[in-house]
């Protein structure tokens, strides 16, 4: 199983505002370096274009760190393709893979937010129409040089070629789901790996979608080493359980309460987080030996993972706590997950 | 005087056609890094979309190269404005800046190949409106950023906010020119500074055009000091003249006549290309000494220039060659200029 970290390049932080845009960017490249030094399998950045994040260039950012990291997979998280041209995409993701010398990912996805469709011009009618032409297109100029391509969105392709080409053949791209089932039966069809954003309640429950997703594929005529599912998680590690809650909660409950202002949700409780870190619910926080069994458990739960990746940002911790997280991950979390996947084989096959 | 390199990725030099894609990307990122090294002011990167060469997402490299720099300026050269999205060329640019800690600059042109065009599914007929356009909604978004502003060839924005904001405000933007007077025409009218290329005949001719770049910022009442002209030429250093002209000329033939064959171009031979680089010649090659010479000749020649850059690659030269050419540009042109210009008061207002 691989083990990463989702990230966003968010503005601020709870305790630290005064630290400047240029400062947190290059923080989150030292995150970078750091979960590439004890070994982290991948690093995500995530897509925004809202005043709150820094990161709407992901690949800028991951350009950055592919020239100070040397195994770690740069990969984004997610790449907001709806609003995207797949040309740019590609250009930007080859460009990536041949300076990583071929550790360029892209998770491509229809965002959380939806900031990005008007910025460009988009409209939200177009959201699922928009994704699909797009992903179909993208993969289409991933798998041929030169593309014959005519679509609803976007001028036609009549042969050209993109360039550069990637090192990776194909160059790797998953797609990122919430809690759609047209998103899960899509990405079966189409033979991509999965990577399933779960932020909150039971994990367990998206058991049926990621079957479904199993069975689409089957049905395509996939082979079943083509697919896999990724658990992207909000997670959080500290040396103790308590610390890392106490460290968590206070962000955490900010965040939601924010994003709750536009999207209808009551700030969560004390209660409604701890009840969420019980053994069945969806945040990963504790400490090594907590963590690790709740990533085998919740493998478990929806018929075996590939990689989880932690995603740590909602709660604005400052850097001395995410470089202390990605430490733990990597020098206990990650090789006790390889230990108790060797003896146990828990792993997906 | 500004001193710096314009470079291209291209997928091949003419004797090497061995080295990988990755290779030579990572060698482009090491000539920056030996440009920062030996003190030279700036380093561009191209676009271009096409097989031959390997940037078509320069910010992507430059992201690289903010990495692994510290005090260098970061700048396209150019951006190929016209093919694209100008929100996305802020949000790229901006993050660009903050990882390089306001170290980024953008040359805005309508590029020298048009390939660009069938691939993003423009018109050439638009050639000139699409710049125009695309040029001032840039501006607006660096001046502003909430943005109101309709146009033809893009979705209006309503007041959208556009991230990450820079650290340089404003983002320093440059307009590439060639040799069409509307252009330098343009320029002035903004306001903005203005990098001529110039890649044959006699620099000299080019006063005229430049006089009207000024000539229009003066009409349109900017500050003189907003009105600066920068030299892009094709050049090269070698610690002889006679290596110098040596090495560059066959891959410079070569080159030309490459694209002479889409362009209608006769293949310059030897004698053209040694009148060239004569003593009004636009060729800027030659041992240390000599190259002072004609950088000092040139911008007598047309008004007095703020910065020269060397476009190297035309030749195809190797990797090796073109470290030791940085390596001179950095040690004995650069100095030896600072030194010509203090002494004689030759430098721009």
């Amino acid at each position: 199983m691989e083990v990463g970290i989702d990230s966003f390049a968010a503005a601020f932080t709870k305790d630290s505002r005064a630290v400047s845009p240029s400062d947190r960017l290059n923080d989150l490249l030292d995150e970078i370096v750091y979960a590439d030094k004890v070994g982290l399998d991948l690093f995500g950045v995530g897509e925004h274009h809202r005043a709150e994040f820094l990161d709407s260039a992901p690949t800028v950012i991951l350009g950055a760190a592919a020239a100070r990291t040397s195994r770690i997979r740069l990969s984004s998280a997610v790449t907001v393709l709806s609003a995207a041209d797949p040309v740019r995409v590609f250009e930007d993701f080859a460009t990536l893979d041949l300076i990583s010398r071929g550790r360029a990912a892209l998770v491509a996805g229809r965002g959380s937010f939806v900031d990005a469709f008007p910025l460009y011009g988009l409209k939200l009618e177009d959201y699922s129409a928009l994704f699909a032409e797009k992903l179909e297109l993208l993969l289409r100029i991933r798998d041929n040089e030169h593309v014959k391509w005519s679509g609803k969105f976007r001028p036609a392709l009549t042969g050209q070629g993109v360039y550069p080409r990637p090192v990776q053949n194909p160059l790797p791209i998953w797609v990122g789901v919430g809690g759609t089932p047209e998103s899960f039966l899509r990405a079966g069809k189409l033979g991509l790996p999965l990577a399933v954003a779960i932020i909150g309640g039971e994990t367990a429950d998206f058991k049926p979608l990621i079957d479904l997703y199993y069975k689409a594929g089957k049905l395509a005529g996939h082979p079943p080493e083509r697919l896999k599912v990724g658990l992207h998680s909000l997670g959080y590690i500290a040396p103790t359980t308590d610390e890392a809650a106490d460290d968590y909660f206070p962000g955490y409950q900010t965040a939601f309460a924010e994003v709750g202002k536009e999207r209808g949700w009551l700030p969560p409780t004390r209660e409604d987080f701890d009840a969420q870190r019980g053994p069945e619910g969806a945040l990963i926080i504790g400490d090594p030996d907590e963590v690790v069994e709740k990533i085998i458990r919740h493998s478990k739960a929806i018929g075996g993972i590939s990689r989880i990746t932690f995603q740590m940002n909602a709660a604005s911790l400052p850097h001395s706590k995410l470089i202390r997280a990605i430490d733990l991950l990597g020098k206990k979390v990650s090789p006790a997950l390889r230990e108790q996947l060797v003896n146990n084989d828990e792993g997906p096959s």
